[in-house]
């Protein structure tokens, strides 16, 4: 038997769903050639990440074999897949970049925001063109998803074929894009199969997954039984569905007008790369106030409640010259991912109390998903016919019972989450090795890591306000006037009803007083003592213990 | 005509789910003898309000004029509607209270935790009873909704009857409490309602109700298909719902273990008031351990993902010396509240990890809602055939559905959101005036404003990070030594790759030399220019501002 190995290792995506990046390697251990493919980022929260701005998968492992990295491959141009391109560019050691001709126009705007040239990535063509990379042939395998281009990857190597499927449905009338084309899959799959890499996503959606073509009349209707302004919002990525807004838009006699640099972007690239031929004319936000309400419809961002995006904005007043109203219709083309609930609703409420009509994606009439639910998957293992599945994109929940359908239909299913070193070789498949995952933070312009501890302090100041202690010490290390106190994000009174600045100082004070040469001398048994001092005075007055800063001046 | 008048005035409640507070008033304009029906809370969250424990209605008004106070009269038990009762009632001018047996024996826990006596809380007996309070009569008429003992209020004064619903739903079966009484309702509304003010909450959903008699025969199918230990969540006030859960195991020859204190102190109140009779027996977490998981039901607090409650604690790992694993099953016999699908969530991918198969809401065999659908609002509106209705309990979209629904359905529909003073008199509701409203945070043992800015710079130091700048000066304004900063919250490394704090220290040592006497002697200048000193070379270095604390210590 040959010593070499197949190997698969999310770095990303896998016990979540976001910041995909997933590794393949080749060779002897240690020495595989390795492919990433997706780049990825997932979003921050208030909960868990206040201030950051976008999180990655936690690349150290890769970095440091950075030699060894034949290239990235990007499969579709979503966030979770192209996002941290640019960020994390230079640190793969500017690997070369492969994608299709509208996934790499996204990928090459967030290179160039690095100073990276367009010719970073290389288009490439579809299947059955394939890519020589080390002991690696990929082709990139056309299928549907609710953005241009997407494609499955059909990943060869001297230990078979590897099918990894990107985000996918099974879509036979997507609008714009390839449509899902069986019979070619089936070609690629009838040489065998070694393992399937699939998506997850909606394995928990029992039932087949619905055509983008099946929204498009019920969005017509929508716009026609509407007299005032109609303004819809969806994903800025889904263009075929902001084509069907705009198509219905303008069979009801209306102008369209497009808000949101994301959705102008996407629009542009697709028109660019030839994705999208016959969208219709768009008039600019200043035209479209001298057009009468019930001849216009906007086309917007920020379907997730986004406080920055148009949807937003228009919730709270005017944006960009136009208002809404009583009488006009806004509807959400789109559904809500976890967590967005509450912003969402807020815009929802907000245009409530200007009296606008709120369309929502309860009614699962304006919205069809671009993951494959439960019998996708099924169908996709039938013509795939692999001898392992590997499920990849989602949650821990996901990935299990993923890998539960696997099993029930009699192959080898793999739960392996961010940091699972799986071989693919031999008779069955096997963990091999776990490896440090994590995340990294964008924070302003640095990178920063989840366990650095720097999050970890901003939540406590969140939760528990913060109070700098200043004391002025002599040289005879005696304190030198009065300590004080600044408070900021503390109630100004508390329990005693005196000002808590006061009450604070009053006990810094008599601590001093009341503190030895042991203390006062040593820089860290002060700071340590008057942190003692307030943050157990403070929960006597405010039921609280605030972070504290203390700074200790000493006069030499 | 008659210059009295029969206001209504929401305090809370009405624009958003959470902390009811509602007031009704009869007399001359300004001098109306006042009730006040249900003081309830909202809970927090890290978006917008870090730190808090709880949220209360703005109360100020109402303070302001406790002389003119009857009552306080609660509907039902559920936090959003007695959560505020202790906290608020020295406030009031220790108003009589009045709820029926169940609702006072939670109010007097309240209480208790302030040091307030049972008596405070008096016993209401059911309709046909009526409590004089001033200008009033009211008397407490009883409905269905997911606690014992919910009831809607008759409130009569001279001029008319109010009906108050309180929170329902129209349930012939509701396992623990009264059913729904179609005919006395009718009997009740027959001398004519002139306002129904009335429950929103499931204004969107257009089926009617189901009752919590079908969740039973569900419940008992997959107890009896479970082979390992079976865990349920569902909210503590449920009574019924506990109950279900707990006949359901016990007919499947399990023990019934109950975890969390909100659900033992629940079942103990049910028990003491004579709402629940036949709760099985329970056994201790010690005893539990010591029984085989396939004889074992714990009933379970956490069903929103409470990280600090029962379902969390289990979901990551050893709990009262309980521990689940592969091949046990958690129910969440309960619907996830908008806001708190990633708590949830999260609960349940640490099953998954753990092997526990989750049953979730989604399928809608498990759980049944608490409040009236849309045609149970209608048949409602039929039932009471009142003049006007009011909506309440209920978000501005909620609101302002319902008030539609009443116009559809020709009656005078109010849309009035907390503070709208509302005059039921005459022919015709009309808005009399509008009332300063807004949050109370408890915070820590402090009850702050919404307003006070005090969230506001914790956010902004969840956001930015903190820096504490620190400059002391001599007697004649020169600077002593070198100024020096302690960060928070922020990175270590920059753009130029060197310690943050130390870039920061060097621009402001260089600013202070270049800086005249002018800005040096003057506190306020010195502090706004080092304060924009450290912003601007934070975003050189980080890409981020943070909030600055300045001190300035001189010798004098």
């Amino acid at each position: 038997m040959s010593n070499e190995r197949l190997i698969y290792l999310p770095l990303g995506g896998a016990g979540e769903i976001g910041m995909n990046a997933y590794v393949y390697g080749y060779g002897r251990p240690g020495e595989e050639r390795l492919i990433l493919v997706d780049l990825g980022v997932a979003f921050p929260d208030m909960d868990t990440t206040p201030g950051v701005d976008l999180i990655f998968a936690d690349i150290t492992w890769l970095e440091e074999r950075k030699d060894r990295l034949e290239a990235l491959l990007i499969t579709h141009a979503h966030e979770d897949h192209v996002g941290a391109v640019g960020h994390l560019y230079e640190r793969l050691g500017a690997p070369k970049i492969y994608a299709r001709p509208f996934t790499a126009n996204i990928a090459r705007g967030k290179l160039a925001e690095y100073g990276v040239g367009d010719n970073a990535v290389t288009v490439a063509n579809v299947w059955p063109e394939q890519i020589q990379l080390g002991p690696f042939r990929v082709g990139f395998l056309p299928i549907s998803h609710s953005i241009p281009e997407s494609s499955g990857l059909v990943i060869d190597s001297p230990e078979g074929r590897v099918i990894h499927t990107g985000d996918f449905k099974l879509d036979e009338t997507p609008l714009v894009g390839e449509a899902f084309d069986e019979a070619l899959w089936r070609e690629v799959a009838s040489t065998g199969v070694r393992a399937l890499v699939c998506d997850s996503t909606n394995v928990f959606s029992g039932h087949a997954g619905r055509s983008e073509a099946v929204v498009g009349p019920e969005i017509t209707r929508l716009v026609n039984s509407s007299t005032g302004m109609f303004v819809a919002t969806t994903f800025a990525s889904n263009v075929a569905r902001v084509k069907t807004l705009a198509d219905a838009g303008v069979a009801a006699g209306r102008s369209i007008c497009l808000l949101g640099r994301a959705m102008r972007r996407m629009i542009e690239a697709s028109i660019k790369t030839g994705v999208l031929s016959d969208f219709p004319t768009v008039v600019s936000p200043e035209d479209a106030k001298n057009i009468p309400r019930e001849n216009l419809m906007l086309i917007v961002t920020g379907s997730q409640g986004e406080r920055r995006a148009a949807s937003a904005q228009l919730s709270r007043g005017k944006h960009m010259g136009l208002t809404l109203k009583e009488g006009d219709t806004f509807l959400f083309s789109s559904k809500t991912i976890p967590g967005n609930e509450k912003e969402v609703i807020r815009i929802i409420n907000s245009f409530s109390e200007l009296g606008v009509d709120v369309v929502d994606d309860s009614s699962g009439l304006y919205h069809v998903s671009g993951h494959a639910n439960r019998p996708d998957l099924e169908r996709m293992q039938d013509i795939v016919n692999p001898q392992i599945v590997v499920p990849m994109h989602g949650e821990h929940r996901h990935l299990r019972e993923h890998t539960k359908l696997a099993e029930q239909k009699r192959r080898k299913g793999v739960l392996a989450v961010n940091g699972t070193m799986v071989s693919l070789s031999g008779n069955a498949p096997e963990v091999v090795d776990y490896v440090e995952t994590g995340r990294t933070y964008l924070d302003g312009s640095v990178q920063i890591g989840a366990l650095d501890g720097i999050i970890r302090d901003r939540i406590r100041m969140a939760l528990n306000g913060h109070v700098t202690v200043t004391v002025v010490l002599d040289e005879e290390d005696e304190p030198l006037g009065d300590p004080w106190c600044d408070l900021m994000g503390l109630p100004e009174l508390g329990r005693s009803r005196a000002p808590l600045q006061e009450v604070l100082e009053e006990d810094l004070s008599q601590f001093l007083n009341r503190a030895g040469q042991a203390t006062l001398s040593d820089d860290d048994k002060i700071e340590e003592a008057l942190r003692r001092v307030i943050r157990q005075s403070a929960n006597d007055e405010i039921g609280k213990k605030p972070e504290v800063t203390v700074v200790v001046s000493r006069l030499t």
